[in-house]
């Protein structure tokens, strides 16, 4: 078990490790390398010849000069400074001005593959790490499914985002000229449905009947003045969120049109920043690029709005630790609370045993049990 | 006596709490609100509809997110984030998405009001407040006088300032340019007289007879080539300085005009920082505005010359901590350190006894006792 | 004992201090005066009238404003904020206002020299300075030698510089473009021989027989298709750091041309920042100025490499305060490890006993026994 926290013990109990979580989007691949810092640690991710994805320390194991400023040679990376050779596995294949390999030459090698159009890396103990525990996302790389993506860099702890995303009664007010209502008809007045299960996690389902639909929906697709609208948040910890999006015309039909259903795909840089891997699918109107390009601009202009909160959030609370937890909780704050117990209640457990890894959660197909929204969808 | 002082233990003897200071211009609330760090604390400040001043901790109850970051709704403050009102008393009038309202909601408001078209704050206990123990400057809004004002801020301790108000003989060498004399008519070669009393108060009096006016008088105001020139550097603690600037032409007179009466109100941002507001009064000449335009800027000329040497000694300063009261003290010392002693005393005393509140003290009136410079004005 | 370290204990173990360090290059000082930071302290120096070299302490001994805020008056200082003069050797000479001066005023004087159109300053016990202990680097100032010189400042400590200059075998990757070669010709198959002696000197010397000569090489002097190069790295702690670079045409002779000389006098700025002082000397075709161009430029480029690449490993550095000893050691490390080995033995030797004084070590006498190299070089 020390392997996994050498030397991390201050911010440990701030990430779960023994899970897949998401380094970057594929195509950001397609380059020699990408170098990116997860977890507090600097990584270095590349794709082999034969497609495999590897991600490695980036630090040279002679003398910790950052492999990313140094260059490909076939499936390995070499080292800028004295031409060490690290292998895709994190061995070391070469050291100039001898012929022998030191034993405590490798490089620490992360477990990493590609799947649904997202890198994936598992930052904890090697060994544990199992192809088949990689969420269930597969309508991101489904034929009959669009979606529009792009990564965005949040100043603010990814927990502080995950808040943001299990109370949707912000929308009202961070972004009224995007996705939210009018204050006159807030969200926060429509009743939450909470539910939550085996331990990791959550379903916060809110319906809004007879209101006007936000900004952003009637730019991007023509619709009624009135609408019900469906808004349903999930959350498995520690980082994967979920908004789906739907409604119906009210008398029209009694089952909702889910309008997008959008990822919000979180992993923490550090304690107290944020990658953040959005997608935003639909299953309808796949060829229409214009569609996919609305939809791209107009959540980035709304995670625009959150991203500015939230990080004056964070600024806060590095002046107020002692006051992480909100000093005054809400009715809205269910879902959040909810959330922060499930993964603080992960991340103690994987404590107490190194060893443990939660068993595999798939959001979808609980989703198909509470209901039958993606039945409808427009044409 | 813990609600004044929680988690501000390192900082404390800093600061004054039970006393007035200056958080504003009054003319910066002619908007929607005004956020300020005062006292290592987050402010925000408005005016209500009825005129009152409100000051309140500029985080939202909720989860900590400024309030000014969000908008004003009538005389309360809206949250950007959630939508959560806060009143002018501090009281949360409406929380999204419930009717009752927690008892744990209160945002702290920090008694305040306008006087003398300034904005006075109370950081200490709000019991002790009293809006008769704000420092008495009837002129700055005396209909017979007029001022010259501005704002500016120093990266550099609030006592470092005072140190430089009283001690003047440093025209000489920062000021050359504006209000200092050459070198060979020092301003250190004529004797300070120092009179302290109340042990909150400093008077520094010097008579400089028969030198040059300095270049900003000459260039204001046409004057003979050789004067008598008045100095009268006044201090309250924590913040109050005054400087009295008098001249008599040799042989002609033997009292002095005072050319200008210029309050230097210094407020602590944090330890190493300062609000510095300024007003240089007159009272003659008052339908003059250029004479008010030269005089603000060539004061802020003069203050830009001190501020580049304090942020100056300040960095200096943080390399030094143990060396914060100089190596070698000087015989122009006097008055720097007497109202350092004043200072620590004061603050020294409201430690032992939080409920300590200073009397009055006037600067005004004491000045009349002291002598009659303000009889004689320029017409 | 306790004069020198007062307040440093938490960087002592960085430095070596009774010996004479590279302050600046003599022409620096050709104005009023040089703010420089050595060894963690700020200094000034300046030139004298006599063409002595003063180097003190850069704070006011009244109030502890940088000095170099001030002004030249004839040989002495005067601090800008209260006229305090300061003399070349320390003493305060003038307090405006007073006639006494007290027993305290005087600032901290450095020994200082200036030698080898360097300036030389002794950060330690100023009594045991003496200007036998120069090192000698005469050919600086010969007259049949000519050197093109610069300053750089690196962002990394100065011993990560030294392990840079101990092991050339970093050109192949760091310099393919201006002094390395081709990997397919790599210089770390050429094996070095290692001596050091003495306690504080290093000579790594390698003779690569039959390669291509650099890029820079071939773009300085038209040269021949294959050479035998030939590199000798020396080193005096703490900084002195020489590196000769020579060719042979293979069958042609049997000594070597010393095709350049090059001086890296590296003085830690910080624990962490470097000022490194470059000085490349020839002696044939002193009057070709752009040749001494050419050379500053080339080696400006090459050092900019370095650079970059020393400051990452700095930055990776402070993450891993623990792995500052490289995790893996290889063969080439053999002269870096020496080096680090030296240098670290005569700081615990000086901490053991603040009196201690290393002899002189002279670079130049010892490489003239190892061989014949400077006998030959172009006309």
């Amino acid at each position: 078990m020390t392997s996994i926290r050498d030397g991390k013990a201050a911010t440990d109990n701030a990430f779960l490790r023994n899970c897949w979580q998401v380094a970057a989007f594929a195509n950001e691949l397609d380059v020699a390398f990408l170098a990116r810092r997860i977890l507090n640690e600097p990584l270095i991710l590349f794709r082999a010849g034969n497609g495999d994805v590897a991600a490695l320390e980036d630090r040279c194991p002679h003398r910790l000069v950052p492999l990313s400023s140094g260059h490909r040679v076939g499936d390995a990376l070499q080292c800028a400074y004295h031409g060490t050779v690290v292998a895709a596995d994190g061995s070391c294949t070469k050291i100039p001005g001898q012929s022998s390999i030191p034993r405590n030459s490798a490089t620490r090698a992360y477990p990493a593959l590609d799947r649904y159009g997202l890198i994936w890396v598992w930052m904890g103990a090697p060994d544990l790490a199992d192809a088949n525990l990689v969420p269930d996302l597969r309508w991101l790389s489904h034929p009959e499914w669009v979606s529009s993506t792009f990564y965005m860099h949040f100043e603010a702890d990814y927990r502080l985002v995950t808040d943001n995303l299990l109370d949707l009664s912000h929308e009202t007010y961070i972004h009224q000229s995007t996705i939210g209502n009018r204050e006159e008809e807030s969200i926060a007045d429509f009743r939450v449905t909470l539910a939550h299960e085996a331990d990791r996690r959550i379903f916060c389902r809110r319906e809004m009947s007879n209101i006007e639909p936000p900004p952003m929906w009637s730019a991007t697709c023509p619709m009624a003045d009135r609408i019900d609208r469906l808004q349903i948040a999930s959350y498995v910890a520690p980082g994967i969120n979920m908004t789906e999006a739907g409604y119906r015309i009210a008398g029209e039909t009694t089952e909702y049109n889910v309008f997008l259903r959008v990822m919000h795909l979180l992993t923490p840089e550090t304690e107290h920043s944020t990658h953040y891997f959005s997608a935003s699918s639909r299953n309808y109107a796949l060829r229409d690029a214009a569609l996919t390009s609305a939809i791209t601009d107009g959540t980035i202009r709304t995670f625009k709005e959150d991203k500015y909160i939230l990080e004056l959030q964070q600024r806060a609370l590095f002046e107020c630790p002692d006051q992480h937890v909100p000093k005054m909780s809400i009715v809205l704050d269910a879902g959040p609370i909810q959330g922060r117990r499930l993964l603080t209640a992960a991340i103690a457990r994987e404590q107490a045993d190194p060893t443990y890894v939660a068993p595999p959660l798939s959001l979808v197909r609980e989703l198909d049990h509470l209901g039958s929204e993606r039945a409808q969808v427009q044409a």
